[in-house]
C-alpha cells in the first residue's frame, strides 16, 4: 500500500519548524509496511492544499494529512479534503461536547470559532483527540483514504498510536508487530557488517537500522493475521541480535533511553552514583537526572572544568597534570578518586577531554577522551577519540560514558561478556 | 520568484533522519524574499524524481534540490535533473582535480566511482563544494532554474552561502541584508503585542518572529540595489526594537547565542562563575561550558540533586528546607551562598525546582523553579512556573538562568533598564 504524507503550515514553509511529525509518521509507515513514496509540505492556502491533495491521491493508496484542524480561518485542511473526497462537514454533538469538556477541565473559556472543530464528514471515521481540541477524521473514496491529524506532535501521536494503527491494521488486513533492538557501544558500520546476512534474507520479519548518537536502533517487525504469530516471527531475530551483540543490546523497550537503563541498572542494584565531569560540563549528570526517580541513586555530581578546580576540590596531583596532562587516563583516574573521597558513592564516573576548538596536539588531538569509571571498589579508564565539532564531542562522550558505566556495572554483578566481538 | 524545495533520500521518507535541510533552505528563502510554496521529499528513485521535479518546475520559478549527489548507483538526482534540463552532463576536468585533491589531503585512496561526480552540466554553472566530494550545480531553461546541493548539512549551508546567495541576489537584481535581533525573558505573545505595529506597516524591511526555547528571534530583511541602501533601511528597525525591548535583545549577532552573550559578558567583565543545580542537573553548567574559552571564567560547578546534598555540601538548613521545602527562594538562596562560601566566584547561579512528573503539590506545581543569582555581592531570587514535560522545564529553566545571570550582571554594572516592559 502506497501512502503519501502532506504537512499543511505556514511555519514549516517559512522554515519556522522543522517538520519533525513527517519524520515521526515516515518512521510509522516503514514500521507497518506502508511504502510511504513522497512527503510535502504546503502552507495555509487552499488552492495549494487542494492541488496537492489531489497530486497524491492520484498516485497514492492513502494519504496522511497534518495539521491545518485548528479552529482559525486559516486552518482549512479539513474543508479542503472534504471538498476533494466529496464529503459533506456536519456538526458532531458529541465532539462538540468532548471540545467544551476540555475547555471545562482546563477553566478555560470556549469561544465560538471551536465550533468549527466539531464540523467533520458526515460519512467520515472520527479520530477522538485526548491531549487537545482539534478532532481528527479519515475520510475514504474509491478505496482510497485521505486520514487527517492534528499539527502538534503531543496530539498527533497518541491519536496515531489510539486510532490510525487499527484502521491501517484493518486496511492491510494484518498485525504489525515490532520490537525495537536499541545497541550502544557498537559502531554503525560495524553492526551493519555483522547483521549484513539478516538483512540480505530478509523478508518477513523486517530488519531496518537507525543510527543516533553513538547508538544504532535496529527495528524488528513482522506482519502476521494476528499478534501472537507475528510476536513468533518477531522473536527468534530478536534473540539472535541479542546472542551476537550480548550486553551491547541496553534494551527493546521502546520508550527505555540508555539513561534509563543505567538508571534501573543503578536502583536494581541499590547503588549510588556521582559525576565528576570536565569536557562534558554537566551533561553527563543532565542526561542521567532527565531520568524521573533519579533522585534515589544520584548523590551528587562536581563539574570540575579548569584544572585548578581539579586539583582543589579532586586532589588531582600537580605532578599527574604536569606529567601526563589534564586528559590522560591518569587524571580520569585521580579525579574518580577524588570524588569518591567526597562522597563514597558506588558507582563513580569521570570525563576529561578535548571538544575543541582549541586545545589539543598532534599527539592528542580535540576528540581524545577519557572516561574513567568506579563500580564498587574498581576503576577502569577507557580512552576515546570522537569525531566532530565542541558540541557533537561532548555528546558522543556523554553517551560513552552511560555505556560504559552500564558494562562496569554489569561486569561487576556477573561474567556475562559484552558479545564476542570487539568495540 | 516561486521557489519550491525537492529534498531527495529514502532515509528522509523512512523516518530515518529529520528533514533539516528543508527547513534551512526556507528560512533562507523567506531571508532572501524568495516564496517558498511547496517542499517535497522523494526517494532515490529516478522515475519519482523526475515525476516530482516535473511537477515542481512547472509550478515555480526555482527548484532547490538536495541530496543524491554522492558517488554511488543510488545518487541520481544530477542526471535526472540533466534530463529534465535537457542538459549533456560532461566531465569538468576542475572538478575531478578538486575532488581528486580533497582525498589526497585526508589520504584516503579515491575510488573509480568518484568520477561520476565530476561529470556536470555542460551548459550549468558549477557550484564548488569546499567541505566534501560532491560539486553542486545550477542548471537554467525558458527562464526558470534547478539548483542542486549537496545533502550532508555541512557541505549544503557553506555551499549555499557562498554561491547560491550571490545567484539568487543577482536573479532579484538585488542585495539583501538582514538582521536578526535575538530576545530572551519576553514571551512570545508579549513581544507580538509590542510589535504588531511594525509587522502591520513591514514591506522593506519584512519582520519575522521565530519562537525559540525561552527566547523568541526577529529578522529584520531588506532588499535593495546594493548592500549599503539594504543596511540603511534594517537599521532603523533594529534600532526600534532595541529601543523597545532594552536589554532584553541580548545580542544582534547571527553566530551568539545565549550562553556565548552570558559567557562574553563574564569574560569581558573579568569575572568567574559557579553554577548549582538541582532540576537543571547539570545542564546549564552544560550550556555554558558548549562555549568555547569558557575555562577562563568558569570556576566550579555543583549538582546536588537530593536535600542530603544540598544539606551536606552546600550546609542549606535542616530547617529552611522543613519550612518552606527544597523548592523554595529561601533554599534557592542558600544553595547560592553555600557555594559561594566553597569557590568564590564573582557570580553564582542556583536552580531549584520540580521538573516532574512526580513531585509537587497544588500549592507548589511541577513546573515552579527557583533560580537565585548572586553578583559581586548581591544575591537575587526569582520564581518561575515552566509549563510542560521534564525534559521542557529543564530547558526552559536553564533558559530562564542564562537570561537571569544577564539581567543581573548588567544591573550589577550598570544603570541601563531592561526596556521599560514588564517581563
Amino acid at each position: 500500500m502506497n501512502v503519501e504524507l502532506i504537512a499543511v503550515g505556514t511555519e514549516i514553509l517559512m522554515g519556522n519548524i522543522v517538520n519533525t511529525n513527517s519524520a515521526f509518521l515516515a518512521a510509522q509507515c516503514a514500521k507497518y509496511g506502508l511504502s510511504c513514496l513522497y512527503q510535502s509540505v504546503v502552507g495555509d492556502n487552499a488552492e495549494r492544499i487542494e492541488e496537492q491533495l489531489r497530486i497524491a491521491i492520484s498516485r497514492s493508496d492513502m494519504v496522511i494529512m497534518c495539521g491545518g484542524l485548528g479552529p482559525t480561518k486559516d486552518d482549512m485542511t479539513k474543508e479542503v479534503a472534504a471538498k476533494v473526497m466529496e464529503q459533506e462537514l456536519v456538526l458532531y454533538e458529541a465532539s462538540l461536547e468532548s471540545i467544551a469538556a476540555y475547555f471545562a477541565q482546563r477553566k478555560i473559556e470556549m469561544t465560538a470559532n471551536n465550533n468549527k472543530q466539531a464540523l467533520l464528514p458526515k460519512d467520515g471515521i472520527i479520530l477522538t483527540n485526548n491531549n487537545g481540541t482539534a478532532p481528527g477524521c479519515i475520510m475514504e473514496k474509491n478505496g482510497k483514504s485521505v486520514i487527517l491529524l492534528p499539527g502538534p506532535p503531543n496530539e498527533l501521536i497518541p491519536m496515531w498510536k489510539e486510532s490510525v494503527v487499527p484502521y491501517v491494521e484493518d486496511k492491510i488486513h494484518a498485525t504489525i508487530y515490532s520490537k525495537l533492538v536499541k545497541i550502544s557501544g557498537v559502531s554503525e558500520s560495524k553492526i551493519a557488517t555483522m547483521i549484513a546476512d539478516l538483512i540480505d534474507n530478509q523478508s518477513n520479519p523486517t530488519i531496518a537500522t537507525y543510527a543516533k548518537v553513538n547508538e544504532v536502533h535496529i527495528r524488528v517487525s513482522a506482519k502476521a493475521e494476528d499478534e501472537s504469530a507475528a510476536k513468533k516471527l518477531v522473536k527468534p531475530i530478536v534473540k539472535e541480535l541479542k546472542n551476537r551483540f550480548g550486553n551491547y543490546v541496553y534494551t527493546t523497550d521502546e520508550d527505555t533511553t540508555l539513561e534509563k537503563s543505567v538508571v534501573d541498572l543503578l536502583i536494581g542494584n541499590d547503588l549510588t552514583v556521582g559525576t565528576v565531569e570536565s569536557c562534558t560540563g554537566g551533561l553527563l549528570a543532565g542526561r542521567l537526572i532527565n531520568v524521573p526517580g533519579v533522585s534515589d541513586a544520584f548523590k551528587s555530581g562536581l563539574i570540575t572544568y579548569s584544572n585548578k578546580a581539579k586539583r582543589k576540590f579532586l586532589g588531582v596531583k600537580k605532578s599527574t597534570i604536569e606529567k601526563y596532562s589534564a586528559v590522560s587516563a591518569e587524571t580520569a583516574e585521580e579525579m574518580v578518586r577524588g570524588l569518591h573521597g567526597i562522597n563514597k558513592a558506588d558507582v563513580i564516573v569521570a570525563t576529561t577531554g578535548y571538544a575543541g576548538p582549541d586545545g589539543g596536539s598532534d599527539d592528542k588531538p580535540v576528540g581524545l577522551v577519557y572516561i574513567g569509571c568506579y563500580v564498587c571498589g574498581k576503576i577502569q579508564v577507557r580512552e576515546y577519540r570522537f569525531k566532530g565539532n565542541r558540541s557533537k564531542v561532548r555528546d558522543s562522550a556523554v553517551a560513552a560514558a552511560l555505556e560504559f558505566m552500564r558494562e562496569c556495572i554489569l561486569e561487576y554483578y556477573s561474567e556475562k561478556t559484552f558479545g564476542s566481538n570487539d568495540r
